[in-house]
């Protein structure tokens, strides 16, 4: 699903960033509560998009679950995981025209065994004022 | 903006995460590019909401711009600015039903000065298979 906003021209002008949001049901289990193994992964699918790596920050929660986050020069990726359910939510956010957030889409899909993936993708940033420029419309 | 899941039965059940999306346009520019005080922002807005933080990760681009992330026991806070633009998103990834994040977004609004506040929240990990338990749906 393409969430666009919905105010008049928008599309005419480039968003400032890019915001993929996945839904990830019926994972691998496993994985979904194994630290490591998900830094690794989500890791691997920021350098597949074409991101540049500049920290990361996983925490693993009791009984169970995993909060990650890769920040990247061109924003971040995160994951949230329940392993008890075998779901995951994922979001990358984008900005810089080269980065292709699919390929990590698709990396993840696969290296969390994920029956289905739900997609949302947001566009950031994309009002434009007066002049044209990032900014709150006219009649805000 | 509300956006809800169009699956029939969605809203009889609970989701697994909430996730706030904001907007802010037109900020104080400087305060867009201050690493140290938008970090104090962040963990702040994260208390008042009542989230427990667990790690910050902050990082200044060149020439201008910041990206930090706060991973709180309930997920993440995250913030991307565009100081050039006036402009910072913000997305604030919750679980549990004690956050109350529209503290967040009040006192966000009021530290960068932003004169819009564009709020878009979604229900993360609301589908439910045949079992009712968070899985892909059937005609998946």
């Amino acid at each position: 699903m393409i969430v666009f906003h919905k105010r008049e021209g928008f599309m005419k002008k480039q968003p400032l960033g890019r915001h993929l949001l996945l839904e990830l049901y019926a994972c691998d289990r496993d994985r979904l509560d194994d630290l490591a193994s998900l830094e690794a992964a989500l890791k691997e699918a920021a350098r597949r998009s074409g991101a540049t790596i500049v920290e990361t920050v996983f925490h693993r929660f009791t009984p169970h679950g995993v909060s990650g986050v890769v920040v990247v020069a061109e924003s971040h990726l995160a994951i949230h995981t329940w392993p008890e359910y075998g779901y995951a939510a994922v979001d990358f956010f984008t900005c810089g025209a080269d980065i292709d957030y699919w390929r990590a889409r698709d990396f993840l899909k696969e290296a969390l065994v994920a029956e289905s993936c739900e997609v949302k993708e947001l566009l950031r940033g994309g009002r434009r004022g007066a002049d044209g420029r990032p900014g709150p419309a006219e009649n805000d």
